[in-house]
């Protein structure tokens, strides 16, 4: 005899799907919603209908918005002469909670890997170039991970921007914001202390 | 301007009530979502659907199943002599899958709270104290969790078990399988010696 039925193992095993999740987690995430049927889960089901019907993926920047060009790409108030380029959405929303960029975004959708086989193909790149090599544009900011591949993926984006007449730039590396020393890697501390600013 | 839309901030913020998931993790799981919308988004939302629909409570113990009984109450192979008194459906799961005990459950729906307020008259021991009482009942196993909460609820269900007559056990304490003497609390060392067993 199966112990959980079919329709609660089903919802078990898309919810281990998601990031953060695994099997264990998944299980008391299924039975928090079936406990609280009424209120929980069908909020949660409707909203993800709600969700799935309004959102659209920005034709432009590759944003997820209700409209397409997204708000950020309509915003006249925002500089068009600076293109930030980020791997993910999720990585717009962190800098726009930083809420000192004001030009327009660029999501790649990812970043090279050789591990999920992830080639250059696969990312947003060819829209980049073109919108990097319109006239108005001056500058490039790659703000991608500080990983090997976000650094495989940032040089391949250079190549590319090659013939486009755009200044690229990276974003500085030193010591976060309340970070303390003692738990900073030897590359960190190097590029902070080499980058050293005078009060 | 808000930056997320209404209907994707609504998906979040359910996603941060789960239990284990906050802000950060909650943001990237709707992102996750959002961006396979065409599989797993709706995939989850239609799942949670049929699941509402499906499930049930066990009005005799507490599960849930797509059954009332459920399958594990109506089970003829199983002991109706023995109850085993859990916290929550998810320690039945644990329980089951020892696949050691054969007897019945009742679900408490939970532990006396000071701190979450909850008290007797908010989990399942009334219905508990009839079926122990029936003359087929001869032993009750109080397995819940070894916390203080845990252990008040036990003595409260002891003193509710006074006149049925019914023996009433509790899982032993000990090393878990698998686990460093090293790394246990003495209390749990000291319950381990005192029940020491030959080999």
């Amino acid at each position: 005899m199966a112990l959980i039925s079919s329709e609660l193992q089903r919802v078990i095993d898309l919810l281990a799907k998601l990031p953060g999740l695994g099997p264990r987690s998944a299980r008391r995430v299924a039975l928090h919603l079936i406990k609280r049927k009424d209120t929980a889960l069908t909020a949660l089901a409707s909203a993800l209908d709600d969700a799935a019907a309004a959102i659209v993926t920005c034709t432009t920047c590759g944003n997820l918005d209700t409209e397409d060009p997204c708000r950020i790409c309509t915003d006249s108030r925002r500089d068009g002469s600076i293109l930030c380029v980020v791997e993910e959405v999720g990585d717009l929303w962190a800098l726009e909670r930083a809420a000192v960029f004001k030009g327009g975004y660029h999501i790649l959708g990812g970043t090279l890997s050789a591990l999920e086989g992830i080639g250059p193909a696969d990312l947003n790149i060819g829209p980049l170039i073109t919108r990097a090599s319109a006239p108005e544009v001056t500058e490039v900011i790659l703000a991608l991970d500080a990983t090997v591949d976000g650094q495989a993926t940032a040089h391949l984006i250079m190549d590319r921007l090659d013939a486009a007449n755009v200044r690229i730039t990276h974003l500085a590396h030193g010591v976060p914001v309340g970070g303390e020393l003692d738990y900073l890697d030897e590359g960190t501390l190097a590029a902070a202390l080499n980058a050293r600013h005078t009060y």
